[in-house]
């Protein structure tokens, strides 16, 4: 049983004249932010505005790295060749690393987008261009692998500092993937079941599936989507239970 | 009179399947390579080859960012705030940095491209949001200024590390200033003249302008343009006689 | 005195995940829908459910080209050639116009969107290029030109179809320019006023100036904007009072 | 046998300051030109300039729509709808468009570009929904679909006007596909072999593919690749053998 965990979550999504997500609300319960950078969401003014929000909730920063297509907000797969991948990725994690040294704050880690962050769960070859391309700007940064799938293998292989992350808000499959959102009720809107899964999670290291399964979780960060109407009731719930049980809220890297 | 002075070229200003120019040749002459971040011009694969180029051929690497504006090349002017034209400038030297530190080399120095470039010379609040840039970045980046101009004054006043810059295929206006490229001529291709003004910048600190007149420099950093087709002969030329007179070339930041 | 009046708003400013404006509500109240081309703001998506939106509720619909600054929403001025200009406009023309095509509705008319329209006010020159654009697509087209400015001019001498066009919910000049959107109050948010503005401009040909000036207007068209908080209740304002006023609100093309 | 054919070639593939292919060359020796419509490739300039180009050469033109992906040049799969194909393209058929009615020439065809073109060979709702946006466009536009595939099922069932297109610098697999780039000779560059490929289509309808096999084929329209160092020689050729033999050149929608 552990006695902490990390709440992480996607900010920092707007986009010039384009708002979203209600950054202001969420950043008060989380420990780490994966910020946008600029590809699929985000730009360089929001950027700063994030990183001087994190700085400010004592929230650690991450890259938040994704395709290049902001039209589709980086849910749309693309054909890019491994070494497009991995510099993609470098060149977004660099782009928001000038916020972090402007603010004097630490570039914890990096997470990936979208669409992007999918195919790295069923493609090994493309998780190992995610974390060679993490590597390469630096053995410090930690980069957050979906707990249970290849990206832990190929974050082991590439010798890089990673943890492992859980869903709070998701419905769960038996062989610990997450049911796909086209399938109504995957995305968990109740406060008080997010809150008791990931309390289930973070104390006894299971998550019930769909089925009644128990499937096996390493919960090192608890991932809780900012952009759903219920994100800061599932947000206020999950830390009131946390607290009760006497776990502690802290950055993935601390 | 200088026993040693850089020479400085934007390079990796090619994008996607688009080639532009002599990326390869011209490396070989140069000391410092100004390279695209993506905006204006580059790519996160253009700029990954350019700095392995640099890396292979010795020569520093610098930052060169520009406006948001692919299809005018950054040569358009577009009304920014200065808070905007700060933070585009720090996400374009982030971009950038992840490239050196992959490769294990040195971001030296900044230097803005076209119609940003050309704003800063003659609005002095611009060259500040550009040295507040460079600045926030580190302390150790130099920013290259047009020597002579209001640019000087900002980067002192900004109290950043900064080199003064000349011109080796430019006309100059008696005030120190470039003869706009739309006056025919303004573009000097003649590798003996270029090399001419050149020799006698770094050796006398002066040049010649269009009407006899000669004005004062001081060349820290010499600019040859990498993209006109003489470009290769004037460089060549302009090492030639530099060796003749015993002038090393180093890059600005050595 | 006029018996009749179109009112426009600007409509399908929402881009790929983002969304702007309340469309749906909006286009209730009004004759004639100004539809972003998707370079300023809008995609092809957006644009065919707007075009279709505009169908259902028999609002005329129109082309609003911009900037190709999808991160500044067009309200940065940028540098254009008179050429860009005029086929950057009349691209984003046709773009729009396969979707009234599509759906059988016409293309009624042309307005230009933020830092380019407001350019217009000032530049002849970029005027005259607006109309050529208009005019090349088809001399049907119909441009709407800001009341007593040298849009009017430009549209005249360019023999194209126009409308001058005046607006609810801004404060006028004693010039007949509009105050700027910097100074406090600029925008007018009580539906009261804005319907009398409205309607005081409709039946007597005038507006009063923030100083008291009446300035004479040529009101063909009325704009309001769609974007505040309060545009649904001052364009529901407006209607009742045009209505009282029997005065009926048609699209400026029939 | 054919007494005349259509040759088609992609065309204004440049973009800002970046130049691609020889268009003036090119031009001389075909009879219809795929205009690329700023999404893969392209702007509005380039556009105008090559219309006002193809109508100056008597060539008729077309629609070359692709990928919103200019840094992969239309050449990555990206995963969109079929409702997000469908509109994609007709916003691009619209904007070409504009610069046909400004010169004064008829639309003729859509061809789709890259990968999109290569997903419509194997995917029937793919060829579908670009069938669909032709057709919504206008019932008098001209498909060119890949002879022999289910794109040609797509036409026939959509109800619309098209073409099958044959390659005459492309290597064929025996069951009438084209074989991969990525196979080394694939790509034809020999203009005897070139030209003696295509006249065998043309006057006898079938290609030898490269087991020996004869495919046979339906060419209404030929098509070269302008991007290629033989291209020009290649087309010459073609041109001389089909003089030779009596077969004029026309665009496919005389």
């Amino acid at each position: 049983m552990l006695d902490r965990i990390d709440i992480n979550c996607d900010m920092g999504e707007s986009f010039g004249a384009y708002k979203l997500g209600r950054d202001e609300e969420v950043m008060k319960y989380i420990s780490s932010a994966n910020i946008a950078c600029g590809w699929h969401a985000g730009d360089p003014m929001v950027m700063e505005q994030t990183v001087r929000l994190a700085k400010q909730n004592g929230v650690a920063v991450g890259a938040h790295p994704g395709y290049p297509d902001l039209m589709g907000f980086g849910r749309r797969r693309m054909g890019l060749t491994l070494n497009e991948i991995e510099n993609y990725i470098l060149y977004q994690i660099g782009a928001l690393y000038s916020f972090t040294k402007a603010h004097g704050v630490l570039l914890q880690h990096v997470k990936v987008h979208g669409a992007l962050g999918n195919l790295a769960f069923v493609d090994v070859e493309v998780s190992e261009a995610i974390a060679r391309a993490t590597l390469r700007f630096g053995k410090e940064l930690i980069l957050v692998v979906y707990s249970g799938t290849i990206m832990v293998q190929a974050a082991v292989e590439t010798a890089i500092r990673f943890v492992e992350e859980v869903y709070a808000d998701r419905v769960y499959n038996p062989d610990g993937t997450l049911q796909s959102r086209r399938i109504a009720g995957s995305v968990i809107h109740d406060p008080e079941r997010a809150a008791s899964q990931a309390l289930t999670m973070v104390r006894e290291g299971y998550v019930v599936a769909h089925d009644g399964t128990r499937v096996k979780v390493k919960p090192e960060t608890l991932c809780v989507h900012g952009d759903t109407p219920s994100a800061v009731a599932i947000l206020q719930k999950i830390r009131d239970e946390l607290k009760k049980a006497s776990i502690s809220v802290k950055p993935m890297g601390q």
